[in-house]
């Protein structure tokens, strides 16, 4: 059960709902896919002219649930700290919807999902998506939802990049994008990192080509591996320091090939926990789209076409993942179009972590940031 | 065949030797190995005082073969840029010598080696190696090979952890020592990413435990994830943008899983290739090894014992696995008890690789330095 004082800052029990298109959605690669189905949950209310929703995109292996608590669950949703009321995204001032991607293994239509021409799941047989795809699944769920122009489109890492497609796919439907500790394009260190994920799944046997949801379990193995080698480029250096140093979990070296050190026990844990939870073909499918990824120079803005998006652009001192000089290129390339932006480096040693962690600082950014676009949108 | 004008710049055709002490090695978990063989190769000739000796280490996959060709090969030894006639090792001054570090496969006794006890590979029947051990082993051939004092000890990466497990193991047969791109104690990310590796080969169910030796072929898929996840340690950002940039492999999107962009194609070659030349168990050892490692603080110079030794720390700015704050808190620490230390942080984008690359301006350091140490050590 939740917390009862944390239970009373946050927007209280909510639960998932599920929106589903049977017009089949014809995806950058030619292929169509259909119907789709998207997971979300909303926050708040939306005010008569329909002017105060914002889009919570969520970064890769996230999901719907962003905000406040699912019954019975102890943790909140993975950006509570700045949905809610009085927060950031204020739920007394804005309605709030965050949906699960397409391709992804929470709710959403991705590769574990029946596949209506078999009546068993795609597997191999999901098509690749893109990340514009993944928007161009959600401008369904927002024009359902009866919202011609979202106040502001916001995200983590794959969830930024989200929130930047929006404004390259549907650029006079956002008033506002505040892209968090991402990119405009993974650079070959980033996909390196997804590719070796990649080839620790398929080097699983249990893998089998994508086919193992009839055999009662996934390739954990090869998941877990692929979720740890994340996990260290989610943390930097000195927090990893800070956090384990050298220290370990018995008193003396084992001289085995036990986990010992304390990262190492730390990494096992993480990487045969995300494996109980999120499914191996889903990896392979949003690293994919992570990668193909690209609104860099015009693809962001093209030629001619006049932007009146604001953007919040925020990233992390120690993030090495995603690091500030591709958020500080971003911001560059938008004021060389003329576009109002403005970039703020967070002091944070939390590495790439930092942008579900410093919720405090980017908060502060944010409130502003959204009280002024409102402002503008309102006319005042 | 080597290109000919190389191999006049070069030490010229070389090849590996081997000595085998049989009296067991006491390790530092206390159990004993025996008997141990070490390959190793020698270049130049040991002056009559016996005091011209240089000692060089290799990385963790490295090998004995550090300087010119054996007999049939196009690429000279590991390190052929800094040792040779006229090179910063100069071997017309220099006795230079490289041996394999035990755990290896490279021809010096490891878990591929033959068991004694069993007459089968030992596998996981090997003990726990650490860097000191490596040393010790080390020791025995510098003995054997009438050497008591070294006038240099040098070696990159793991290289230069051996370097530095000399000087405070042995610290009166060293007169000098370059450890280069190196630190004193793995951090908890440097422990991470060994740890993937390892997790990486154990996930491989051909690994079975260590033993796969009589089944025709290794763990190779969960090696080459291992390999992968190393070259990306071993490159910069910047290098990887200059290599590949976000560069196809074909014109287009291939829109499947198949490796598209050039990088992909570089880490799984990279990957593939090395499973034909190294041992999975060796990784697993020579790894461990190195988490293991610590000399920091006082155990690099215990309290109350005078070292002469001098030092020639190198470090490269782009470096991130190793990166110039651990050598320079080496440097800062050795200059805290009184001993003598140049450091010098080498300005190159090629991150871990630089120690490999950047010969050049290693060179003009190691060659200036090693001349006056020369100069000490014959009273001039």
């Amino acid at each position: 059960m939740p917390d009862k004082e944390k239970l009373k800052n946050s927007v209280g029990i909510v639960e998932a709902k599920y929106f589903t298109f049977e017009t089949p959605l014809t995806l950058e690669s030619g292929k169509t896919l259909g119907p789709v189905t998207l997971a979300y949950e909303t926050y708040g209310k939306l005010n008569p002219s329909r002017s105060n929703a914002v889009l919570i995109l969520h970064a890769f292996s996230g999901d719907a649930h962003a905000a406040g608590f699912h019954k019975d669950d102890e943790k909140p949703g993975w950006w509570d700290g700045v949905i809610g009321p009085g927060k950031a995204f204020d739920t007394d001032k804005y309605f709030v919807i965050c949906s699960n991607s397409i391709g992804g293994c929470k709710g959403s239509t991705g590769p574990s999902s029946i596949n209506p021409d078999t009546g068993k799941p795609y597997g191999l047989d999901f098509p690749i998506i893109t990340v514009a795809d993944m928007v161009n699944a959600q401008e369904k769920l927002i024009t359902y939802l009866g919202i011609e122009k979202l106040l502001c489109v916001s995200g983590g890492s794959m969830g930024g990049m989200q929130a930047l497609q929006w404004t390259a796919s549907f650029p006079q439907r956002v008033a506002s994008a505040i892209p968090v500790a991402t990119t405009t394009k993974h650079s070959p260190q980033q996909i390196a990192f997804d590719e070796v994920g990649r080839q620790a799944v398929m080097a699983d046997p249990v893998w089998n080509k994508g086919n193992y949801y009839d055999k009662g379990h996934q390739p954990e193995r090869g998941l877990a591996v692929a979720r740890m080698i994340g996990h260290i480029t989610y943390m930097s250096d000195q927090s990893m320091e800070e956090k384990f140093s050298r220290k370990l979990k018995e008193k003396d070296f084992s001289f085995s090939f036990k986990s010992e050190f304390e990262v190492e026990g730390y990494l096992r844990y993480k990487g045969d926990n995300f494996v109980k939870r999120f499914d191996a073909n889903s990896y392979l499918y949003i690293t994919k789209a992570m990668d193909y990824f690209d609104v860099s120079g015009d693809k962001l803005l093209p030629k001619g076409v006049k932007v009146s998006t604001k953007f919040l652009v925020i990233s992390f001192a120690s993030d090495w993942l995603y690091p500030s000089y591709q958020s500080k290129d971003l911001a560059q390339s938008l004021r060389l179009k003329g576009v109002d932006v403005t970039y703020c480096e967070i002091k944070s040693t939390y590495g790439h972590d930092a942008f579900l962690l410093e919720t405090e600082s980017e908060s502060r950014l944010i409130k502003h940031f959204l009280e002024k676009i409102t402002g503008e949108v309102n006319g005042r």
